[in-house]
């Protein structure tokens, strides 16, 4: 069988996550024991959480370890099983991490892929964390009513599409703020918003935002804080929801200062809410299967940015944490089966 | 009938809210037409939110009109009536402004006071729209399960007493801020805080946070904005829950800067909410009930700063936003009947 390669997380982020923090190792194919399966990884999703994950800062979870190879969700075959659950030939979403092999005894599998839904990959986008993030965030943080303004930063990103198309099938008005003609105009016209914003090239964010949303804001899924955050902010509705689901255009540490929110929210008896994905694992099959009723009545279009080869997972994060991708951040570990 | 008495609002604050913004002036008594009653003011409440009332900023609602009698929230008697619902006698909680008699047709009375359940004060206070304020904003934003820890700002005040006393009713332990050693004793001794923060004499309070909240902060319901709002930002829970209500320790404009709240409530998973109590007045009559049968099974206690005089309003007014009082601060305007 082939040799196996771990990426190892060799050190921290000071402050920026640059690729030679990680180091591609080659290491033999383990042995599995009873209870147990070996995955092939197929597919490796780049998300722009990872630089909270390996930074040292408290966090969600422990930070990577040094020396261990990176955490990450994946799709891999099962190759070889001795686990009644999985059987060789299944294809499995997992946490199997940066590896090109994996042992598992099914704990850090999520969920069992069915290949005829849709292409096996969309299990780490439209159908998997991406998706079921936009789900979470926008349907039940945010709540929005048909014909309610509905904004989101990020939007030409695996989650950000997501919550834009989303919103559309919910009947309501999905505004975009996106970095760079070809990300709003993929917004426009693949993602199907009403508006998108270049925040890049747009002089008056705010302006911009008053011109796309004429009606004000009801409800604003932020993955980026700052500038963008306070623009929108400025412009939120009375009893407006906003889902912080993350703070890419923040610095991790230290703390940034900005504009307070208290009075704002108070003003507007607005409610703002951070939330993660994986409290609400417990629904996760149920998420992807309404999802996967969308995906099936064609209501969503999706964008992968594949990089081929696990030694240039690095690289590609990075990228994805510049904004250099749109869609979805991918890396090709192995073939497909 | 003994003279009327109006005091007029004649300027806006610029920044601070100072007693020669308002002008007390001698006018007659109203004749009432038919549907209307006459009411003579007995006690006036001051809140801090008329800061916001009388400034120019936009706020909840249109600010008061220069030349005209300041809004406020008063307990009176009906003096003279031609309405059905309200004969000479009835004592009502309504929004009769700083006058000591006024004409309503009804529109402006929020409710009938029994005063067979408590002093009629206390419409103005625990059972009326503080006690109310800190029961939508501790038990509907917060909604605290027996056990948690309950933080809330401007302790010793009209509300948070209430938000501390409610919280022991329903089993959490509650800690309050409040500013200077009389407070804090009040907050101990009367009100049955299980640990009390005089923030004026604290050194570090981050420290004396640490020490009143051992397991961390999974309610709080700030009043005061900026820095406690940020050493107790600090040190909360998992999927806390903040509750804003107020904001006196921040300039109302411009808008202060502080450190972003973003990243700590998506990393906790934390919910923030403005509320205002106006928005819940469909409810305010069962509120009110249930208040009063904690209050009659001996939950509650209060304080009230009472002033003499209408004419004295606006000094007790700035006495309170400087928060030189402890506990409901109220204008005697005339007599109990």
């Amino acid at each position: 069988m082939s040799e196996n390669t771990h990426v190892l997380l060799r050190a921290r982020p000071d402050p920026a996550v640059t690729a030679d923090l990680f180091e591609p190792v080659a290491v033999s194919v383990p042995k599995i024991g009873d209870g147990e399966v070996l995955i092939r990884v197929i597919w490796l999703s780049l998300d722009p959480a990872m630089r909270g994950w390996i930074a040292e800062a408290a966090n969600y979870s422990t930070p990577v370890p040094l020396g261990q190879p990176m955490t990450g969700f994946t799709v891999g075959e099962v190759v070889e099983s001795r686990h009644a659950d999985y059987p060789v030939g299944t294809i499995v979403q997992g946490r199997q991490g940066w590896r090109r092999f994996a042992v598992s005894d099914g704990s850090d599998i999520d969920r069992v892929v069915d290949p005829s839904v849709a292409p096996i990959s969309t299990a780490l986008s439209v159908l998997g964390l991406n998706g079921a993030t936009a789900y979470i965030g926008l349907v039940e943080v945010c709540d929005p009513k048909p014909g309610e303004t509905v904004v989101v930063t990020t939007a030409a990103g695996a989650v950000g599409s997501m919550v834009g198309q989303i919103a559309k099938v919910l009947g309501c008005r999905a505004v975009g703020i996106a970095g760079g003609p070809g990300k709003t105009r993929a917004c426009l016209d693949e993602f199907g918003f009403d508006a998108a914003i270049d925040y890049k090239n747009t002089e008056d964010l705010g302006a911009a935002l008053d011109a796309a949303c004429p009606d004000g804001v009801d409800c604003f899924f932020d993955n980026v804080g700052a500038e963008q955050f306070d623009r929108v902010m400025e412009r939120i509705n009375q009893s407006a929801r906003i889902a912080i689901c993350g703070t890419i255009g923040m610095p991790s540490f230290p703390l940034p200062t900005g504009p307070r929110s208290n009075r704002q929210l108070l003003i507007k008896r607005a409610r703002m809410q951070g939330f993660l994905i994986l409290d609400h694992f417990d629904r996760y099959d149920a998420i992807i299967l309404r999802l996967s009723a969308w995906y099936r009545a064609g209501h969503f279009r999706y964008r992968e940015d594949i990089t081929d080869g696990i030694e240039n997972a690095a690289g590609a994060l990075v990228r994805l944490l510049a904004g250099g991708n749109t869609g979805k951040a991918l890396v090709r570990v192995g073939e497909d089966s």
